[in-house]
């Protein structure tokens, strides 16, 4: 409504009401906002940010440190720019079980490539992948993997890329749960994203997963947009085909997002320290620290799977995911240990 | 206001207003909100948001772009995620002559660190540098600046490097204007900033000046978070000195975001293509090349430095901030070319 429909408005209203029936009026519509307001406030006041997890410690020190550094006129206030948390993607958001799921996009990668490769029948790793042989094609250590993820992210453009992962992620299913690997996500993850942001922080991911094999879907799946996401990279070069603009991705590692690489991530792409850190294996350990030694509240949380009911449980002598120094120092330091079994009241935002 | 105190005034408002009082008062109060609300509105449809721009085909293409991608129902509507602006810096936000102003730094740094470095006395480009003789300190030619970058800004944590940086920036002068570097902004560039961000713009520099040279004052300055700042930069290393976590600036490049280098850029930090970018040199064409191709409406400006008399006049054959092939490219695509001279009413906040 204009100032000319709103000044219309009240003359209209004085018109047909008398003097009598206006208060009347007035105080009523008062008495069933205040209502409404009372309602809401009482009904925000009761709904659980994390309704996915149980009431225990983990959940309360989570809440207890949102609190502290968001209350006005608290000793630990953060105003909102420096209220950046970062989230370890493989294991602390989604599963990471039997393997990196980015591994499984690669495998399927491989068959998808193999017509235009006939050279792969005979030749490791590939020969064994197209075979299934999954550890046969292991057999060739880092070497191998370094090769099978240089065919399989490479020689396209990134927007080429962008829409193989986009097609993959949209039909491919996890081989035991047989459901999209975006439904296994970890629903008091979400929770937790939503409650911080709603908080006012930025919420980052920094995984030793490809940057551009998570950006096209974290947006819808996380709510954290391209530009929040850091990660592994090959190189790309500037190109004009045909006379058009292109970035094309080279068999080169640019970086590597993981262990003493998060902390340099974190610079390059955000370039303050974080307040609040979430992972779940010792290639998260160096940003947990880097974050805990800042200035001011911190907190630090490690996911430590032990469902093995409800999920996989796994730390100390795991090949994926493995948390063993973390595990040690999150007991020395104090850090929050989030137990899948014991403080998570649901895993997926369904049941097996 | 609470909800019970709310209750309490509309029952004391009652208690002590006679019911012909209330109307009146109401009405009275009502007439005078209605007041304030039209003359707010009516100050912000007049209010200029561009009041530094000249009412030139400049700001008439600035205006009509924004207007097209934000007003729903336009065809052209881009939702508010996409909505990426990048901004070089050097000669784009803040002035470039008589050289790139994070060279002056260094010369400061090279100045301050002397006495810690007796053998420079004797060896280039140090000995020159030392005298103020910058002309032959450059004789050398990319190796000597090369060599000075790496002795100036390296060797240091990052977070003593960001102290090193503010410090200069809060003292250093401009050698010929005497003014604080920070004062050699561009007003109607501050006011373009400002003006796409309240049109939900997120904006970004892209510059090939030094990352972490930029974030120490890009947010006080421009209001853009370090997080949006995109820049060269040096490899940094994550150690524990003395059970400190640090990150540690060493003397070897980790990527030049210049000309080529700037798409890479922008993916490697934004994952996406920028509807908008705004540039001054050939540095940047590739940049402007990369935003135009885009699908949808885009905008693409140079800002061209003509103006001898108020700022500096230089193009085709400047050693700093050369303008040649993008202001070709410029003219055949339609590109909106910045005249300093016509289209800018003022250039900096205060008058030499």
């Amino acid at each position: 409504m204009n100032q000319g429909e709103l000044v219309e408005k009240v003359a209209k209203a004085r018109r047909e009401d008398s003097p009598m029936q206006t208060p009347r009026k007035i105080y009523l519509m008062t008495v069933v906002l205040a209502g409404v307001l009372f309602f809401t406030v009482a009904l925000c006041q009761a709904a659980d940010p994390l309704p996915s997890w149980n009431d225990t410690g983990s959940k309360q020190a989570i809440i207890a440190f949102v609190k502290k550094v968001t209350q006005k006129g608290s000793a630990d206030f953060v105003p909102p720019s420096e209220r950046i948390a970062t989230f370890d993607n493989d294991g602390t958001l989604w599963a990471e079980q039997p393997m990196y799921f980015q591994f499984l996009f690669a495998l399927d990668r491989v068959k998808a490539l193999a017509p235009q490769h006939p050279e792969w029948q005979d030749n490791e790793p590939f020969a064994s992948l197209l075979k299934d042989d999954i550890k046969g094609a292991l057999a060739g250590g880092e070497p191998a993997i370094y090769q099978i993820a240089m065919e399989t992210l490479t020689g396209v453009t990134t927007e080429e890329f962008e829409k193989i992962v986009k097609d993959w992620i949209a039909t491919a299913k996890h081989p035991m749960t047989k459901r999209p690997y975006t439904e296994m996500v970890y629903q008091p993850m979400l929770e937790l994203l939503t409650y911080l942001r709603a908080h006012g922080f930025k919420t980052f991911i920094v995984s030793g997963g490809g940057i551009d094999f998570m950006r096209p879907w974290a947006e819808k799946v996380y709510g954290i947009p391209p530009e929040q996401v850091i990660g592994s990279s090959v190189k790309t070069k500037f190109e004009l085909q045909g006379g058009k603009p292109v970035l094309v991705r080279l068999p080169e590692v640019n970086f590597i997002d993981d262990g003493e690489g998060k902390p340099v991530g974190i610079q390059q792409h955000i370039g303050r320290r974080p307040i609040a850190a979430f992972g779940n294996s010792d290639g998260d350990l160096q940003m947990l620290q880097y974050t805990a030694d800042g200035n001011g509240a911190r907190f630090c949380l490690y996911v430590h799977h032990d469902d093995a009911k409800r999920e996989w449980a796994y730390d100390r002598i795991s090949h994926v995911g493995r948390l063993d120094k973390g595990l040690d120092e999150a007991q020395a330091k104090g850090w929050t240990v989030v137990s899948m079994k014991k403080d998570w009241k649901t895993i997926y935002s369904y049941h097996f």
